[in-house]
């Protein structure tokens, strides 16, 4: 039996998360119904990182065993006729039998973008979350700075997680501004975008979206570094930020 | 009585243009009405850039007289809470009384913007054409400079504008590639943006998507740097490339 995998990119303002849910429409079943429509038969979907409602991926990684001849290269275009514009299949391999996408991944990075600007601009309001106040970006920086190595994420989880151990490996986490628009021009609202990128080796239910809510605070002065500091150290979900909006946060990229 | 100026930005998907339509939804129409409700008389819009059916604006600007005495700052929150959030106003000022927002522009820069990739991003789809063969930068340079300077864009209008003259200033035509994603990451599904920015003291009608159009057919090996020139000289509109489709355009900036 033959073990696909598959590069996926999405836009999930318009699903209920990538997984199988009892409501709303959710990637895995356009993804799965894709699959069975061309290979005949349905597949068990192994997913990198199980995003949630309103969460985008530009470089999510998939895997499913299947006996379809459909040579590899053949498989993506013939899925991406039966799935939805916002959803593409970038890129489908034939993989060892034993990779599993989620538990070979070495790390996942994930962006959470903010349009920190005066006014929210239409063109991003999709793919950030909105902060009128200017964030005090070196603040932030070394909020990040604090978060990274092996770390207890106790505090910067929700409830409803599996995962027995609450220690991760924060390989990095910076934060940066750039410009909204491309080229360089000035901007005509006064605007930026704030990004907060994460690597880990793995993360707890909502972990970016909690330290980029974590982030916010202390850019906007809610929050001290002392904050963070004691939020690590007690593991207390309270002495974190609240859980920043999903539509600012992007499944970037799985290393494996 | 006032003029005030605005700056606006908005997502033009879901809109027949700017300019009030016979059929269909125009953001002048919405501007209007938030302008109306909120200073109790119907203005006149003026507008530099008349955008088409589902062009974009990152800088569009409007100017209309108003006899309201509610002050500029507090102009752009009010207008924006009636807006829809794909419209927002960025700024609002007094301006000079004969500032027209048109007549006053001297220049205006369009970025076209086409998703050179293999399979087309859902995270682009609202703001990128689609070219999926790889495109040739250098030749695509190379024709843009033909296009630079004091020119007869006869071959690069359709019809339907107002325009006397078809000679245009055009003081920056360049092309360029830039990553899809943010951060340097590399693209999962092997991709990248090709930008074509366009700045000149005025614009035909859909010179930009025409030039757009040519510049691609000239990427793909369509068209010969001699096909573009032969489009100079006879100002011939067939040999120019097709009207490139509306979502790549977004109107940047409106200098002054």
């Amino acid at each position: 039996m033959r073990n696909v995998r598959l590069t996926v990119q999405y836009d999930g303002t318009a699903y209920a998360g990538f997984a199988l849910q009892p409501n709303g429409v959710s990637v895995a079943e356009k993804l799965a119904a894709a699959i069975a429509e061309t290979t005949g038969a349905a597949p068990h979907l192994t997913v990198a990182g199980r995003t949630d409602a309103g969460v985008h991926a530009r470089g999510q990684v998939v895997n499913f065993h299947t006996d379809t001849r459909i040579p590899a290269e053949r498989l993506a275009p013939a899925l991406n006729t039966r799935l939805p514009a916002d959803i593409r299949v970038l890129a489908a391999t034939d993989a060892p039998a034993d990779f599993h996408a989620r538990y070979a991944a070495r790390s996942k990075i994930y962006i959470y973008t903010v349009d920190n600007s005066p006014v929210r601009s239409p063109l991003w309001a999709r793919y950030a979350a909105h902060e009128p106040r200017r964030l005090d970006l070196a603040a932030m920086q070394e909020a990040a700075r604090l978060l990274e190595g092996r770390r207890d994420f106790a505090a910067f989880r929700s409830t409803g997680g599996a995962a027995k151990t609450s220690v991760r490996h924060m390989l990095r986490c910076e934060v940066w501004a750039e410009a909204r628009g491309p080229a360089g021009l000035p901007d005509p609202g006064d605007g930026r975008l704030v990004r907060i990128l994460t690597e880990a080796d793995g993360f707890l239910y909502n972990m970016v979206r909690i330290i980029a809510g974590t982030l916010l605070d202390v850019g906007t002065g809610k929050r001290t570094l002392e904050d963070v500091q004691t939020a690590l150290a007690t593991g207390d979900r309270r002495r974190a930020g609240k859980t920043a909006p999903p539509r600012g946060l992007t499944l970037e990229l799985v290393r494996y």
